[in-house]
């Protein structure tokens, strides 16, 4: 029996410390929403890095970018019986962050692809496929969300890049600013037969592995994510002459509404959630009763048929605390993704590399949308997890310990060599 | 008996549709926030107006505008006995606005002012005081609220200029583009003897006029304000993979706060009023679980012991919500005017005025502020109200029918020669 590879835990941590340092906040976090200065400057980090290990470095029409290294096949070695092939098993994340985000979000997970390719190298391993590490394009969605996986599946539509979440002209700027644009963003997309599978490794963003104490989560499936903009109106009046009785006060439907929404949530759909991110009052004065609130709802749910009724019961409950106050509701669709089930085979392939390592491991589903979601439908993807202490994410809280990340690290490593055998 | 004097209602419109064009908005309003380019506009259109008119113009260091009518006094006229008297009767109200304000608050106040001098001048009467109809800088509060009266009142403290509500970034700005200062506003202080009392026209913004069908209310006491910023602190989390039950959403604080805060009100102070005028979200993403929300609030009473009473209860309602949320709370007291009961002799003059023109008038407290409650120190103060259709105010539906602004006009040139005998 061989000896099990390992990545090297050193070089890995080097390279990690180095990409926490490009948009540092002050809390320890980072921030790097698309396209600004920080995560161009990631970007940058990235391209040289790879250059540094030998890599071949690419960029397609999407912005994404990635260190590759090409399989045995392709220089036409008679191990694969003189058949030439030329697919691609990919790994990847992002490390673009939500504002004041956390250093470990997407930033692990490329990391970690990087270190996979590199050992792979050094090692001299002669595999079937191409390896490529992948470093995403808005995955978080300051723009328009897993925008440069849904322009590698040819998901994205001229809608999503003429009326993104982040405003049009937001993404407008960012393209500018990283030389894309609308059409280069559509010649990302690439065929299916090209990919042999994508393998990710994340953060859980959670607390379920700490608690259970479990090394690694093998992810069965990704939440399904909607979100909606709803615009309770109401109407703008005196706030000391008009009385409580005679007021039409469009924080009274939005507050309702957002208590509501968490109740009903916690009381009939217990695998899913809801979020009220962000309120806009308008006109927005002291003195002024509210006419206008926009707010910013996103739910989620690991399960198709529950999504759908979630997502009908909380614009049931919108239309309702609305009525209540005497208030109109505007209800604007801004996106969804349906749950995604993760590919069996990539699962099989985590749980042999963690027993391989003797690594725990348990199934999660994935609360969080992964780029692993847009690329199911070209080829198996599977991610895995490791243990967020105090579950913190999305804030400069979030904190895994080097020990578990490297952990995933190698499991990441064994289970692309078991996919690469495989293919 | 003498004819009762009337103002000119059609040089009264004529002036009041000028100042209705400037900052005019599309909803039928005006957006003139103090110090703005469409507020210096209308500044400027008043020292024209009053020139025009023949009166003498006059600039305090607080950048409230006035038009001056000189006593007969002042050209030492035997018939006061030789005795030199120099206290002026001032008049007046205000030409900023809320944003997208409406054209009667304020406005009208200031129009029939001007008026009343422009009446008294060409009729040639000859009072005992001086007559000046004035612009108060600031009423509204964009930057501090009540900022040109309290300067004359010697209210002003350093402390309201250098924490303005509205900002001092904003504040400084808009000294500068009025070519004021923090040592010009305090020069423009006036001595308690020199005013022989303030009178002010103003729309009720309300509905009791209208409901009772009476032609004039007589203010019989402005209302106290107190208004606070409360910062309900939780927890930035990621809103797909933190559960609900591990969340400290701070927005819910906020929600509940402002459900309850309304309930309160309507339970327990039957003649108050409370506004949450706007929320500020932090960080303030659809994916993130609000960590901070700001909550703008401002609460009303006509009577100084249930006014104290209703700050400390909502006070009290802001710690429970917060605990209740697991959140923290910060308390962010912005500001506070006492309860202010005009002068009996002012109102006597009014309902004298309103018997003399054969008007119906009735007794009314203010639900909004004004620059009266400034003045009261300084000498008798009174307040006139005419009826808002509809009740609306603050709003771009804000109206009156030019006959009751007419109405109101001639109350105020009654009243004012009224006082000005006394005097």
């Amino acid at each position: 029996m061989t000896k099990t590879l390992r990545v090297n835990s050193d070089r890995m941590l080097d390279s990690f410390n180095q990409l926490a340092l490009i948009g540092a906040s002050a809390g320890g976090g980072v921030n790097r929403p698309t396209f600004s200065e920080a995560h161009l400057v990631a970007r940058k980090w990235f391209r040289e890095e790879a250059e540094r290990s030998g890599l071949e470095f690419r960029i397609d029409g999407a912005g994404n970018h990635s260190a590759f290294l090409a399989s045995a096949g392709r220089v036409a070695s008679p191990q694969f019986g003189g058949a030439y092939r030329d697919q691609t098993l990919l790994l990847g994340s992002h490390l673009d962050s939500v504002p004041d985000g956390g250093r470990f979000d997407g930033a692990l997970g490329v990391v970690a692809a990087l270190e996979v390719l590199r050992t792979v190298k050094e090692n001299g391993i002669r595999l079937s496929v191409n390896l490529e590490a992948m470093d995403f394009t808005d995955e978080e969605g300051t723009l328009v969300g897993l925008l440069g996986s849904a322009a590698i599946a040819g998901h994205l539509s001229q809608k999503d890049l003429q009326s993104p979440r982040g405003g049009r002209e937001n993404l407008v700027e960012g393209m500018k600013r990283a030389s894309l644009s609308d059409e280069s963003m559509m010649s990302a997309k690439r065929p299916k037969e090209s990919l042999a599978g994508y393998l990710e490794l994340h953060i859980e963003q959670g607390k379920r592995l700490e608690r259970a104490n479990i090394d690694i989560g093998i992810v069965s499936a990704i939440v399904g994510i909607g979100s909606y903009r709803l615009s309770f109106i109401g109407r703008a009046d005196h706030a000391g002459t008009a009385t409580m009785e005679d007021r039409l006060d469009a924080s009274l439907g939005a507050s309702a509404f957002t208590l509501a929404a968490r109740e009903l949530v916690m009381k009939d759909f217990p695998n899913c959630v809801v979020n009220v991110g962000k309120m806009n009052f308008a006109p927005g004065a002291f003195n002024i009763v509210p006419a206008r609130v926009d707010a910013a709802l996103e739910f989620r749910s690991p399960d198709e048929e529950r999504f759908n009724q979630l997502d009908a019961a909380l614009i049931t409950l919108a239309k309702t605390e609305a009525t209540r106050f005497g208030l109109e509701l505007k209800i604007e669709f801004l996106g969804r993704h349906s749950p995604t089930p993760m590919a069996d085979i990539v699962q099989r392939a985590y749980a042999d590399a963690c027993d391989g390592l003797g690594l725990t491991h348990m199934p999660l589903t994935s609360g969080a949308g992964h780029d692993a979601q847009s690329l199911a439908d070209l080829c198996p993807v599977g991610m895995i997890f490791v243990p967020s202490v105090d579950g913190a994410s999305h804030s400069p809280r979030e904190f895994t310990k080097w020990e578990a990340c490297v952990n995933g690290a190698n499991v990441l490593l064994n289970a692309a060599l078991k996919m690469a055998a495989n293919s």
